[in-house]
């Protein structure tokens, strides 16, 4: 059996000397690395410099900062390696820093904006052809000037990475994650049952902030069809992993 | 002889899940560290969790994570202990997070400042209350929803934790840092001469990003003379640093 194990949080480059990252202790992965571990697999491992690490003689660490990075890694090894499972738990970045405008800047595109828009109110398509000028103007600082009271950032979506593995895998298994915070059950269940529908995936472990910490982690391990089974700290969701995608495999 | 260090870079919360980093590998502070620990020193350490940390009998680790707790950590222990000297070498970050908006919210608030500017042109003043305004709107994100093409961060500028270390501790030698990415000798000095007079600092460890890496470490330890020394690897620096502060004692 050969899995792909995503984990740990990426970091997004604002300048030279800054990032925005999304907090990922790196632990889930390395339980469920463990898990796995224990009954011969091979695994590609794809994480950060700062998370916590699995060891073992047929885990092979990459590296990754960056979506970009990681979606660029994800290609290679989904196109060298056929995986029976692909465990996504890495805490992907929603946005990448697009241009940043001190006030004065500000003032001045917001200015720019007001006269091509003759004090007319602003719709929603004159907002987005600003920002998309905002965006082609923007020289990349080496180090943003602190000399400004306030800094404005301007985020892109990134591409969803999650959604280029089925693509280039339609046989593997797939289980993705869902972090949110402080809701109902319901909404985690809902928002995992989109997430299967529009990744193709066949299992999401969907857990909340507010249940996760050193020693309990809560999560519910949620198949396609609709089904759950529920786990209360780290080494039970990475079995549980372990067993949906052993039983999948012997379904197949 | 006991002295202050910081170390590693400090990280402000966008909200429960994403953070913006000041990158900060702390091994220039692990090599300050080190050269004053040789000769009997008592440090206490501020640093942070994923900075590298120095070992030591007579080292006392303080963990930060963002301006405000290093504010309150540096004030608990400049009005505790006496300091030989303060080596403030952590990268702070200049601005913390205040409010953030989607497309659709910056619409509304845009639509909201060109009604109230009669379709004026937006001053500096107009400016700065529209972003009074929104950042006392703000509502606490517990995680910022990715449902939105932009994010806008706005982010304000966080006091100078600097400012702090001479007001408390007047007598102390001060030694800040000042890092610029790809500038000339004279635009490095300038900044530096600049620091020293702001924040009272005895002497600053001027350096360029453009010419740090993992074995080489050029930078200039500018004392409020205006005279200046110069270092090429982390390891020099240090030195640099211990021999300064040991010959204004004596000169004391």
């Amino acid at each position: 059996m050969r899995i792909l194990i995503t984990a740990g949080g990426t970091s997004e480059k604002i300048d030279d000397v800054r990032s925005i990252s999304n907090h990922s202790s790196g632990r889930l992965g390395v339980a469920i690395a463990n898990a796995f571990n224990a009954e011969v697999t091979t695994i590609d491992y794809v994480t950060t410099k700062n998370a916590q690490k699995p060891e073992g003689d047929l885990i092979t660490l990459h590296f990754i900062n960056d979506t970009k990075e990681l979606a660029d890694t994800l290609t290679n090894l989904l196109t060298t390696h056929s995986y029976d499972a692909v465990i996504h738990s890495m805490a992907v970045s929603d946005f990448t820093p697009a241009t940043s405008l001190s006030e004065e800047q500000l003032q001045t595109a917001l200015t720019g904006l007001l006269a091509k828009n003759n004090g007319e109110s602003i719709s929603a398509a004159v907002l987005k052809n600003w920002l998309a000028e905002l965006e082609s103007d923007a020289h990349q600082d080496k180090k943003i000037s602190s000399d400004t009271d306030h800094l404005f950032l301007i985020l892109k979506k990134n591409p969803k990475v999650i959604h280029l593995i089925k693509k280039l895998q339609p046989e593997t298994l797939l289980v993705g994650f869902k972090l949110l915070v402080d809701v109902s059950f319901n909404a985690l269940f809902d928002v995992a049952m989109k997430s299967i529908q529009k990744n193709s995936a066949d299992f999401i472990l969907a857990n909340d902030l507010t249940e996760v910490g050193p020693n309990e982690h809560h999560g519910y391990l949620i198949a396609k069809d609709g089904s759950y089974t529920e786990a209360a700290t780290k080494k039970e969701i990475a079995q549980l992993i372990k067993q949906a995608i052993t039983t999948a495999r012997k379904n197949k």
